[in-house]
């Protein structure tokens, strides 16, 4: 059912936590299945410099919140913008299709931090 | 959200795992998010000995599976059968009705290896 890509970020998450003083942080509830997800950010001239995230979700929400925390850190709040649902399922090399709501969980988190770090700026 | 029990059984699921050469195996997808429950059990004489859970469920799900495996050991096939879902909540202290649905996933699961067992016997 779930690739190895998915199984790795699954059994060994990166970037899971709580940030000390982040610049952002958003959060989001999946309608389909109640999972709440937190997203943390870190961001010096206009580059998101670290990232954490926080789930009571399911693997594949754990598995894209690990992928979509790897994937804005280094990158301008633009760049971070720009990061698609579709682009990190496809980093994960796939999501089987009753599982796509549970990315989406990931990407409006990030949306939700970046929009909270531009309020404060 | 959460309560302490339900965090505990989050945070330290009891009964994780394979059982090797299980009497029971049962297997469930919960329809309304995707994800999958398989729930092994051991057989003595009519009493469930041993169970193990696993899942790429949330924490809901994963909280459910612990304390509903944790029941059934030392349970007779009978009494294991009798436990409902509503019971499982209820040694939980209470789930959020969106999440109810996480723990059918683990009630869901233990009938189908008792049903397994049934077969093979
Ligand atoms: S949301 Fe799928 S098991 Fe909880």
């Amino acid at each position: 059912l779930y690739n190895d890509t998915v199984m790795d970020h699954f059994m060994n998450p990166r970037n899971v936590g709580d940030l000390e003083n982040p610049d952002g942080t958003g959060t989001y509830g999946s309608p389909v299945c109640g999972d709440m997800m937190q997203i943390q950010i870190k961001v010096k001239d206009d580059v998101i410099t670290d990232a954490k995230f926080k789930t009571f979700g399911c693997g594949s929400a754990i598995a894209s919140s690990s992928m979509a925390t790897s994937m804005i850190i280094g990158k301008s709040i633009d760049e971070a913008l720009a990061i698609s649902n579709k682009q990190i399922i496809e980093e994960l090399g796939g999501l089987p299709a009753v599982k796509v709501h549970c990315s989406v969980l990931a990407d409006h988190a990030i949306k939700s931090a970046i929009y909270d770090y531009a309020q404060k700026n």
